[in-house]
């Protein structure tokens, strides 16, 4: 098929034909160029590795090795002329490579592939990530600590539903996200070890018949190993798939949080201020604070979970060993990384720039009834009565409340003894909400002396 | 938050502080700018109707539309520069019209808002797309009918569960695709005309007090009509979405074929040869011809499935009117979209270039007792055996066959007869694949003289 | 393998060994029985069929035809065996036809294969759901026009980003979900359209060699016409995909209102009260309506989603002609189904029951100056300002009433001329809520009279 | 809206109006009963503790424990009533334990709500599966090492690209699947270390005033310690996400199995013959081995991936604490359990049942020039080349072949030497499959020696 036929065959977008939509089907060096650091610092172990094994001579790979920090240097500085005609970061870097030390660098490529060098890269580029996201989170936490230590004893509504349950305290519900942020490092942590394996030395596919030293390379790499078998080593995406569902869960909690700020940050609620910084406004309505940064943050766990699928959908069914379909793999973690670290900052930064709104908080508080199940527990203690007839009572007295258009605290002890005989004076004492987020002692309550404990536990843990 | 404590809290990535991390995740110039012709043809349209209707006097608008001309011809010869600190395409071309034509730029914001006029831009774009997609299916089907055509007649293996069931033809098989591709053109089609309708002076959310004529804009910008329901027209990305869908539905099309084009090709296989230009060889196994691009389009299933994905999860449960997190919905439907005009050129490509090898095709037909339905329904047909009996019967031949390794057309008579006695000499007549597909004449069979209607039907209609 | 060591090797889910594992793994005919009634109507028509092509006798299609008859009625009456070892409905349906019939049973399978048959059976099924959904969503638009109806006048807080932005009516955005709604009825229509199509006579993935005639059954079955290609016919699923995704797109429509509505019901907002019938209560707080069907309306989005998401990853990558992946379309589909009728008809229901407080609306549109935007239109309107100026000088306007404590309308008309001196005292006009509503007549404008028009045009569509 | 009413406006499917469209989407009792057991356990644990921190009495908790056992007896029996108008298993539960021992039953409830009470049971749930996908995954393995061990020795096609492009062992080849399940018994292993944490007696969301023990009731329910925050506590399912995402690690891993399983059943590959037990037959074709248990566990992978889609959805953007949306949790989880237990169980049977074709294997293997790479090995090691230089003379020497119609092996060491003059009689040794897989004796590589290796240490680990 010539050009021209093309012409008339794909109309506009790809006038150019057939090798102008190869290579762009084909071609990755647009984006793994990305992984020019980590190719280098590969082939830089494996030449010390092949000199080692006596492989190459010392000279040799002395020469490949200051050739590849120069190849580096260029990169970092903006001057390389990247090439789509020689496809992807290993054959770019390998080609400025021979121009600037000649023969040498045809001896490179001994006892390796393509195949094991983008697995090596790729997964030095992604372990990173893992450290990045560990770093993210730990800075998220500190300002959420920030904000739960100012607001231990912050009264305000729990909700279920949506719906005013009991009250809790600012710093419980802070502390609620530390929780959340915390397992995310634990699956960050497990996944980074669980990928810390080298491919290197596994080749195409079947590993080789040169004497390597799989377990040099690994090691100058920061690898835990080398990986145990060849085939798997040129087909595993795991590490990868483990990476974006980790980050699929951490968006879905930074999504949590956002929906909270959004909907606290409306006129009816007005629990916080956003920053200004973290919101845009309106030039003809100056009190408008659109929490932007909030509506972003929720909005990405979509992006963060289409890479994930991208990626199984992608890995499904196929046949080993390595296939071209894995080349889908980098644009998606890319994405994916990059969205993680950007939310996690931009959390980090509105959480630290938050205003609390203290007497909104109490007030939500004390309202519908919030100390009704306080009621019902201290018929069930004092009363002795069965919690299900405590809750029933505790009812009653809810209706009557309402009926008189007061709070539960308003009723006379006459009032309440009329639904139910045993009750006392003492029964007052729990109607107030400081009382009874003061009464919820049980670990892991919402009690401030409990949330401050729960506090120093993590300060302690994050040193 | 300072500056500098920013730099403590979030470390490297992101030591510019607030208003880096604020830029880097509100701003969109980096990728709307793609909307730029659509951004400025609303506008056009937006001004001459405002003159029409007196809001602005005819020099005005004549300024404005002639300004933007100016502002679109910078940008489609690269010579606009984009600022993100005007954070999206809309305040970077009137800015820059302000700068070319002065104080009438400030009119045209008159009675719309960015809300409307985004919906606008990309509804535009979006509305391209499916043009581009038909247009891209058509040249595909185009290329399987010439293949279709090419080999109508040639015996292949049709297969279930990839095991050799019946012979069927290659026109037959690459006819099915034709089919499934219709289908999208149907889809794309009915979503075409279904998003076809203008947000543009919905305004904010509520409409505007302006005496504007929404239908003229509606009509200028080629929509069948404006949107009826203000709040919807801002708040609405369906479009997007039925996109999506419909590529996703496409693109699974597309991975069904490319796995059957990388089967195909395997040297156990070697039912078709890709060309040169749409594989990569190896420098050392001269014969052997990956099929990267048959991979890569396989793949991308994922990535389009994966924005769907990401946009549906993004859309759940926002409340009206307009919210922030619809700006994810561009990143996603460009990648979906440029993605699948790619896949289809590509497969168009090598669909053009393939060469399928016949005698392969109507040996691998030939094998495993492909013609045993055929014997059954001869024996339903002349010998007027229920065809659960006549099954069995043809069990028992095939049986017979294997035991003596041979196919069925070399059992003799007698040894038919000995299983049912209406046997006659007419029964070898069915047992060759070439009398198998010629005997399937019912409607969408796979017969060589169906298979040319369906072509000439196909040709008729499309033209 | 024998079953003892299968004890041995799989512990105790599977202790039963092979045969037991494959069954439950193959056998679908726990779920396929829903489409009992569907493969006898398909059966009925084939068998008529094959009497009026003579390939069976008149009295052999009676017997047959009746038969099937008695076995429909079996299974309506919840009298029908039915047996895991037949594997699916259409065994089962055979089998038992058998027994009642005798031997012409054994005709009915002639020019016919299962994989006609059951995409035959679930193309019946997944039509009906269409109708079903188009059915589901027209009662919920006629709900939806009749809140419209009865709050065409109301004024309530338009929203963008959860913070007030303009007054809007609360028939307006009634009418918004209408319009969603509505396109879910388009995209429902054009599916069925497209799908309306018979597989029926396809067999195996070939055609067949008896004279059958597939206009017939097609015509019989309320198909629009037969599929043109065999090898598609009993491959294709994509009728099932476009159903998952109109019912996620649909499903996506309902989360958002269910959002509303939780966010609204809460105590904060105060804009509704849910009926007791779909909310739950709590003994203890009387006043507590937790709003548990709108949050499990929100929620099934997901579960659609998910069966969509299934199934596009079963269809990727999958040769032709049938495979036995395609029998996990099902299930994701049913369920789908059912849960986006239960859905409909429970959010029909709150929406009929939902009781919105006008009172509490309009406060909350009167707050947040949000009559900014008819300001700065006035300024544009009557002082001829260009649109970026008026919102200047209205934002210092704001900024005054804002710093005084008080509404725009508040201010002197002194104070109003010290910001920008053509102000006269019609702009009060412009002030108010209620003139903010009436002013927006543009076309698809949240006017009373435009939503009085809108729900007018509807209920005329509607008939 | 009276019941009268309702049918008109629904139609069929929900004639019976309002109750039963509220009670079909909020009871869960038709699912959740699968968590009986758990529930009952934890009861029994809550009770025990109440007790010895004196909330209740001894005889109380006695009574309490003790019909909890004859409740758990009734269910196993299969003799309980389940009613739907208690809408859950916890409500049932209770229900039943007050017929049965009345009074104390009412004060089981004590300083617990459903909240924690779902949690606690759903959790223990979810980690039973954990143990049974690590106890179905080393069963899988184990059949694994077995073919293995069998086929150390055997030559195969290594692919890439499914083209066959070096020499390896079957015995490599299954060894890899081994490392893939070997890492998914680490991912669950991980998260059911993470997941071990008791959210029982963190009451509604606030804690609670009773002196409770949590980490008694932890520890007898086999948690490491309870939960932190009250809060998370009954708003958290990372738990539930892990697994799914674990889940559908491991189902993409298998399906990568089923897909080499299909195509090596395929008459063009022949490369392993299926047992009966796990395919299907024709009746008319008794040679065809439809692999039908491979195709649906290829296929399952959707079905996970679903789940986890749809639950990542469910909680996008959730408020805490409790929300009624997590109502939807359960079912997408216990399917993905059932799912992939079911695959684990059939795989492993499919894998022991297997019968690989060595002869098959091997003359494949030999096809191709797959021992090229070992001739530019050999002249990179030999004549010491630049590995790009003897790529390039290994490229001429393979188109020699070629164009002889001949092997490698087949050239005379003239025509060698004419391509390189340093080749020597010695390149012979290097160029069959059998000394190709030998040499590969890299860690992890291919060599038979190798894989013997890794085979020893698996079973050493898996004890």
């Amino acid at each position: 098929m010539t050009d021209k036929q093309a012409n008339a065959m794909w109309g506009g977008r790809f006038s150019k034909g057939v090798d102008a939509i190869m290579e762009a089907i084909n071609a990755s060096i647009d984006y793994d160029k990305r992984l020019a650091a980590q190719d280098i610092e590969g082939s830089r172990a494996h030449a010390a590795m092949l000199a080692a094994q006596g492989i190459l001579t010392d000279n040799e790979a002395a020469a490949i090795r200051e050739g590849l920090l120069t190849v580096l240097s260029e990169i970092e500085a903006g001057e390389f002329q990247f090439s789509k005609a020689l496809e992807d970061i290993h054959m770019n870097v390998e080609s400025r490579l021979k121009e600037i030390i000649g023969e040498p660098a045809g001896r490179l490529h001994t006892a390796r592939s393509r195949n094991d060098q983008v697995a090596t890269d790729f997964r030095l580029w992604v372990r990173e990530q893992h450290d990045a996201a560990i770093e993210g989170l730990q800075a998220l936490i500190r300002t959420l600590l920030d904000q739960a230590e100012a607001g231990a004893g912050w009264v305000m509504p729990g909700f279920t539903h949506l719906q005013t349950a009991q009250p809790v305290t600012w710093g419980h519900h802070m502390m609620a996200y530390v929780e959340m942020f915390a397992r995310d490092i634990g699956r960050f942590t497990d996944a980074r070890t669980r990928m810390n394996e080298s491919p290197l030395g596994a080749a195409a596919l079947a590993g080789t018949g040169f004497n390597i030293d799989r377990h040099m390379t690994a090691e100058a790499l920061g690898f835990d190993r080398p990986m145990a078998n060849s085939l798997d080593a040129v087909s595993d995406r795991d590490f990868a798939l483990e990476f974006l569902t980790s980050a699929s869960i951490c968006a879905m909690h930074l999504s949590r949080l956002s929906e909270e700020l959004v909907i606290w940050s409306s006129a009816q609620f007005r629990f916080v201020t956003m920053s200004d910084s973290f919101s845009t406004g309106s030039s003809i309505m100056p009190q408008k604070k659109n929490p932007d940064a909030a509506e972003l943050i929720r909005a990405k766990i979509g992006r963060v979970l289409g890479a994930t699928v991208a990626l199984f959908t992608v890995m499904k069914g196929l046949p080993l060993a390595y296939a071209k379909d894995t080349q889908e793999d980098k644009e998606q973690v890319f994405d994916a990384a990059d969205t993680l670290m950007l939310s996690l900052a931009a959390m980090t930064g509105m959480i630290a720039d938050l205003t609390a709104n203290p007497d909104a908080l109490e007030a939500a508080a004390a309202s519908g009834f919030s100390t009704a199940t306080d009621l019902a527990d201290w018929l069930v203690r004092e009363a002795n009565l069965p919690f299900r007839d405590a809750h029933h009572a505790t009812g009653a007295l809810v209706a009557m409340a309402e009926t008189k258009g007061c709070d539960l605290a308003d009723l006379s002890l006459d009032e309440m003894q009329s639904v139910n005989a045993q009750i006392t004076e003492g029964v007052y004492d729990v109607l107030t909400v400081q009382a009874s987020v003061a009464s919820r002692m049980s670990y892991g309550g919402t009690a401030p002396a409990r949330v401050r404990e729960q506090i120093a536990a993590w300060r302690a843990r994050l040193g």
